[in-house]
């Protein structure tokens, strides 16, 4: 969709720290992370809701790879998820590992996931 | 799993507004709901984490399934949803219609939520 900015994230219009992508998801960074590794999972697809999303078994089966990643990539058991949905109109699931290890720093954070993602 | 809240509510030991119940997961009120309709959906099975769950698209599918009948029951499109897990060691994910409309009695809540989902 033209002027939505994670439609020009997924045509890589627009830079970030992708951890995670296959045929239907795009996993990546937060700029203004909650907690080192916070990723922001969304559809390639444009809904405005998560709940509008009709393959929402394989959106959470993504989901859940990449929090059994940060699991291990910033040492702690407890990941944390919210699904608001009114920042941006594009659905996106958060998701963020809590007490755990990592860097200050976006790059750093997105290359621990990478390597437990592979 | 012995001395578990959520265990006790599924073996209907502890009293719950119960919404909406399969073979695998079961959703009732929360008792200190953020809003009126704040559903609790749980596996059946005693997980720790959400992410431990292995029919986690399943699971997700239930939770879209209230997230719609919230929408209609309580008069407004968003719909919130939090994973955190740390207030009770059984999987569990809350979901609950923001700025909606509902009534401050449970039970009232509890209604409008099982004609959605009949």
């Amino acid at each position: 969709m033209d002027n939505c900015i994670f439609c020009k994230i997924i045509k890589k219009e627009i830079p970030a720290e992708i951890v995670y992508e296959d045929k239907k998801f795009l996993a990546f960074l937060d700029i203004r992370p909650l907690a080192p590794g916070h990723v922001q999972v969304i559809p390639k697809e444009h809904f405005r809701w998560v709940w509008d999303v009709p393959y929402i078994g394989t959106y959470f089966e993504v989901v859940q790879k990449i929090a059994k990643a940060q699991q291990k990539a910033f040492t702690t058991e407890l990941v944390r998820s919210q699904v608001y949905g009114d920042e941006v109109p594009h659905a996106h699931v958060w998701i963020w590992p809590e007490g755990g290890s990592g860097s200050s720093k976006l790059e750093e954070n997105a290359e621990l996931l990478r390597k437990q993602l592979k």
